[in-house]
């Protein structure tokens, strides 16, 4: 007998109240508004705007961020910048090391096809991969110092060996030190700026050129101001916006794009409700909060535990009628950039119908 | 030009020291004597048994397991037991409310291409749908009754409505109510035992047949046996392992299977080290740990934190020689399940060569 096909993706124009559980939707109208505002900001403060593509992975919401004015894409790992290459971006920053004969070869791969490719640097050991490769005067590869300021991840410790780093890079004819970029802690902006001023100075006084000063972060993304010496400004999360976003007042209610809509498939107690959607749906990242995702539509729910497939939701803080099994119910998750990873394709809608549904062409990308 | 294929999935024979990471690798005589061991158990205690494909949603894999003698397939949702119809299997167990038009739709299909295909239920609302949608008595579904036995999850409260909800399945035509399941809490096997001694009871006093006992989780995978009244158990880590089944002592350091190959793509400080793997490569499931996996060749080291793509390690705990930026650094994640719904394709390896690339055909599959 005939076979449905596994993944019923539903057509435009159904309504998301009928369509399959769990499933992560995104408001049109939130997204294109998130978007204009960003911008906005950003142009406003004469700051370039470089989006980072692993929020939504999705070339065409992509396009719709440069159309809007970004300068070009920030992506982390060589497979996520050959899908937007593929899509046709040409400016691309790669925001990691690259290290290891089969990344350097996909790297000169790249590079020979997108316009403006730029990597970052924080080492010794990269920098020698990367000259290994590059060595090329007429077209050389774009590299940044990535310098720590502080989030305690990757880069240089200090302005002075950022310095060294940059030199080191310039002595290549095949790179081309392009600058300084720094991915902050939140409220960072003092020592960013302290950091960045330093580092400038000291290339002043030795004749290197630091054309770029890339700054990022998205719960800190209307504070990007703040440093005055960054020439640009990369964020992510912002397109869909999430709780964490929320909590750190980078958007209000109104702003959050994405949900994950769920079924009730239990209600075991009259405090307990279980949805249908547990850590392959909503993730496990916490961001510092106590439980799993926020319901709008109930407030004093918590989602307790996530195992794969269920969500366990304590209902004790609620007032007023209880959903009951069958019910959908609408979670906003913690950490939507996350929640993209996992999503095959994205379903958007506008005003309860579907509009489209993308491919995450990116998802997985973790080379 | 030539565009590279975005993913370089390694041919069999490449040494693991020279694929790209991260990337999941599976030890083929690990994976072999976990199914063999974990089979000869319940052999020898008189129990059915019956993995659970999530922890690694192959079809090859779970050929693997009824090979050895596994009775039949758990599956959690619809849409993994599509994949595994497809290929072939014909004992499947969905442990889940199915609910909705769309579900139950599905569910039929299933049930007319799966030999023995049942599932589970819970509440009136979900035997009112599946009573609506099957109605054939000479072919009915069977439908076992959920209970929680402390695990606070899904499932019936007590034994009194676990027979109810029995005898309302038992009164549908279409429907076949073939006995009682539970997912139980660690550590929970007098109480599962109690729960279904009181149930068996009370429906051999109605003459309601329950023949199906089926009990489950891995952490206590080596106790099943402490719950005589159950006929069968499910279990799905114990085919790699994890850290937590390690801490859980339900494997030792030989067993685990998967590793998660990561490399050192950063020394920023000379305690701290950042590999390439994040949260899309080992996901944010803490299990209770306090950091993200285990690293066996450096005892002390921890990864504190984790972002997408990045895997922050302390080095403060460390004594002797350590990893330099490039070197390859394996982890055991804290959870392996998990782990097989962010890859693409599985590889598996024996004597540090790759044997073999599989399709994680079920990856996704969350309706």
């Amino acid at each position: 007998m005939s076979v449905p096909p596994h993944f019923p993706w539903p057509a435009p124009g159904t309504s998301l109240s009928d369509i399959i559980t769990p499933m992560a939707v995104i408001d049109e109208d939130r997204l294109s508004a998130n978007i204009a505002r960003t911008q906005s900001y950003m142009n406003a403060h004469g700051l370039a705007f470089r989006p980072h593509i692993k929020s939504h992975k999705i070339p065409d919401i992509a396009h719709q961020q440069t159309a809007a004015g970004a300068v070009g894409l920030n992506c982390q790992k060589i497979s996520e910048a050959e899908v937007f290459a593929d899509a046709g971006f040409t400016d691309i920053l790669i925001t990691y090391n690259i290290l290891g004969p089969v990344r350097l070869a996909r790297l000169a791969v790249l590079h020979a096809r997108v316009a403006t490719l730029r990597v970052v640097a924080d080492s010794a050991v990269t920098v020698a991969g990367l000259a290994a490769t590059f060595t090329d005067p007429v077209r050389p590869l774009g590299v940044l110092v990535e310098c720590d300021t502080g989030a305690a991840r990757c880069g240089v410790q200090t302005p002075a060996a950022a310095v060294a780093l940059a030199q080191s890079i310039a002595a290549h004819p095949g790179l081309r030190c392009d600058g300084l970029l720094t991915y902050p802690p939140v409220g960072g902006a003092v020592a960013v700026e302290a950091f960045l001023q330093d580092a400038m100075a000291r290339m002043a006084d030795l004749g290197l050129p630091c054309p770029v000063r890339s700054n990022g972060g998205s719960p800190d993304l209307f504070s990007a101001h703040l440093v005055p010496s960054a020439t640009e400004h990369r964020a992510g999360t912002y397109v869909y916006n999430d709780r964490a976003m929320l909590r750190a007042g980078a958007c209000g209610p109104d702003d959050l794009a994405m949900q994950v809509l769920t079924t009730v498939v239990s209600r075991p107690t009259a405090d307990r409700m279980v949805l249908d959607a547990g850590s392959k749906a909503l993730t496990s990242d916490l961001l510092g909060f106590a439980d799993h995702g926020l319901i709008p539509a109930l407030p004093g729910a918590r989602i307790v535990t996530l195992s794969e497939e269920h969500g366990v939701v304590d209902l004790t803080g609620c007032t007023g009628p209880l959903p009951q099994v069958g019910d959908q119910i609408a979670v906003v998750p913690n950490h939507t950039c996350v929640v993209s990873n996992l999503c095959d394709r994205m379903v958007f809608h506008r005003g309860g119908r579907v509009t489209r549904v993308l491919a995450v062409a990116a998802r997985g990308t973790v080379w």
